[in-house]
């Protein structure tokens, strides 16, 4: 049992972070980016499937393939982002389940059985996806995600040849509150989204 | 920026955090259940649209009405939790973006799109759900994710009538580490599953 963590670090996660659109002048290391993995593997997926891949993308070779597949209006801060992850999905998933989950033969229940792969292929990277988040904002990481791009170009640069498509973006680094913070927007109340039975 | 939170949360909200299979015989109150909701209810969303509907079945009779719809091996577990809640997905999103995003005519982005609407509605129902796993553990509960019950049965008899379509389920409470809890499964590393460029 453990205790709430404190108002700060709930102010960290939820209350006061936000979506950023421009960052400051500071890199994210390979490091960082090792430390963010092992938090983010660590999360709950549907027997331990573990769909989601990554690619981070950091040097200015790799911006060059990613930027024609962006949006226009994501463009701009996506290139000045220290780093962008390409939050994809391992279709193939389950050829890993072996190893992944030893409890029982679980490759057997997905395979050859596609509405299942999608289902969980897709809710199980998108939680994947929102720990990522999470775990760059518990190391002191601001994050940007965006699903406004050319899914199948960007796919076709990146993950020609396997069963891996993107689901995601998300830009990471340290955001810059003085530039092109939108206002905080509403949220549902909780009897609108909510009940308790 | 931020620092990064301590050691002690990183270990509570993910290396440490286990899925937990049976529970302490401890209430979740209804408040906490909305401080919860407070702290879901800001995680990002694609253009803040917050697709995700939650039922918390607390009660004898709504435990009742669930029980029926899991999957045998997820029944028991299911009827000990002091809260289960069913994270569903609203796939009539989109009629609250005029007050949700008001920057722009969001609706009509969606409207009659049903490929988007679904894509859109389940990565982020999914995105959704994943913070509430992360925001209970950071309020010192513990959480049983599971996908596995009869979902047309359970869609029937708690959304009938509706374009609410549940999406998985979280059993919440304070967990018993000294009953059924798993050994922890492996991870793919780094190399497996995240490539930087």
């Amino acid at each position: 049992m453990s205790a709430p963590l404190s108002d700060a670090s709930l102010d960290q996660l939820f209350r006061h972070a936000r979506t950023f659109n421009a960052w400051q002048d500071k890199e994210v290391t390979d490091e960082q980016l090792g430390e963010l993995y092992d938090l983010v593997k660590m999360g709950p997926t549907s027997a331990n499937s573990s769909p989601m891949r990554l690619v981070f993308i950091k040097s200015k070779d790799a911006k060059a393939r990613l930027k024609p597949f962006l949006s226009e209006n994501n463009a701009e801060k996506t290139m000045a982002a220290p780093v962008t992850a390409i939050v994809a999905t391992d279709f193939a998933f389950y050829d890993h389940l072996p190893r992944l989950f030893p409890h029982a033969d679980a490759r057997s229940w997905f395979l050859g059985n596609e509405p299942l792969i999608q289902a969980t292929a897709m809710r199980n990277s998108s939680l994947q996806g929102a720990y990522l988040i999470m775990a760059a904002r518990a190391l002191g990481l601001d994050c940007g995600p965006m699903s406004g791009y050319d899914q199948a170009g960007l796919d076709a640069e990146f993950f020609a040849g396997s069963q891996v498509k993107s689901n995601f973006l998300v830009n990471i680094g340290y955001g810059d509150p003085d530039k092109n913070l939108f206002g905080r927007l509403p949220r549902l109340a909780f009897d609108e989204a909510a009940q308790i039975l």
